[in-house]
């Protein structure tokens, strides 16, 4: 097991299955020499009952809740990476994530739902490969009103790359 | 004529003139080495009258009007592609797309809206090159109220690049 | 004194501080290779009072001083580079940046608020360096019910860079 896996262990954090898509029209992630672009990961497709996936944060979920989900599609995201890259070790640095957050109006606090997110990769990547470019934003919707959907950017060691992207 | 501009053709489309934005402080597309980044196509500078431009999908327009607006975007971005790099054969993969929804409140099918665009890429770049990475999300609105919005990011092959970006 | 930070006292224009973030889990910018992506800059961070942090725009806040709190924001983004790379000369280009309005619903004018940004940029960099991709999007919400957030990706000459990023 990777270094990377073993600090997931160590957190008691398990990598669920990486994102499936319900079409082949597209993919969860895609590469361009380094880069690793990953699809929106929505709530909706999380597994397990864990986490609160649908609903507006703010009215049918707290920022409580909302923080939970985020952190769970962090999780996600990095399994959709190993899908990618064949190993999670291979992740220099994550780049950037967009944190599209399905609030109510009025809501001020996108930033501390998507925290779930940053502060999952800030544990398990360490502060200089896990601390990322980020925004977050208030959307009117998301599919299947899925309360929190996020895209992100890795950096991948060219060195230790499997062409699997 | 190429081999993408073939395959159009025998899908019965057609290229429109590319993205023409209404100021010269922005550009409809920016290319750092092997990347080129789509400015946001918006159905609002889309040609002809064949497809819907604007209104809220799920109020004034149906999804499935969004979707033909959607795939309309996409060709457009295809146009925009060949005016900045000079011949679709160039374009080596398309990475990601970010479809920005200008839904009605509660509409949940935004992803459905998307495949109209996801489809069209998928149909002329095939598996490997047109399956993409992609985002989409419904937002509270858009510039004179179009329908859909989509940005894009396209890898070149650089070995076949004029420098027109 | 640079040739850019020369060009902007020409223009009467002072850098901020770069953006201060909140918390540690991530950071304003992070760069990979020549590309550095800058995190969502929120006018709620401005400095000053000059211009309007929060309230909707069309609503709270008129188009004008929307275009002039992104104008600010712009400038700011500059800081956040600068930190980064150390010199603004360092900027080979503007790629693209992301317009985050946060509108009362029915305002169809978000391209008009994000020139603000744009037309900064390209008085700062010229017509080469300073045009770039960009969307602009009508947002639900924002953090502190912030009236716009950029975020934005800039192309770094490679040859000049520092590792600061």
């Amino acid at each position: 097991m990777g270094r990377v896996e073993t600090r997931l262990t160590a957190l008691g954090l398990k990598l669920p299955p990486p994102l499936q898509l319900p079409s082949n029209n597209r993919t969860s992630g895609a590469r361009v020499g380094n880069v690793l672009y990953l699809s929106g990961h929505g709530a909706d497709l999380l597994d397990g009952e864990e986490v609160k996936k649908r609903g507006k944060i703010g009215g049918d979920l707290t920022e409580q809740e909302g923080y939970a989900t985020a952190r769970a599609l962090a999780l996600k995201m990095l399994a959709t990476v190993k899908h990618h890259v064949g190993e999670l070790d291979r992740v220099k640095r994550v780049v950037k994530i967009l944190g599209m957050i399905n609030a109510v109006p009025g809501f001020e606090h996108h930033n501390r739902v998507l925290n779930g997110a940053s502060d999952l990769l800030f544990e398990v990547f360490g502060p200089d490969a896990g601390c990322h470019a980020r925004s977050s934003v208030g959307v009117s919707g998301l599919v299947a009103n899925q309360c929190v959907e996020i895209e992100g950017i890795f950096e991948i060691d060219d060195a230790l790359c499997q062409d699997n992207g």
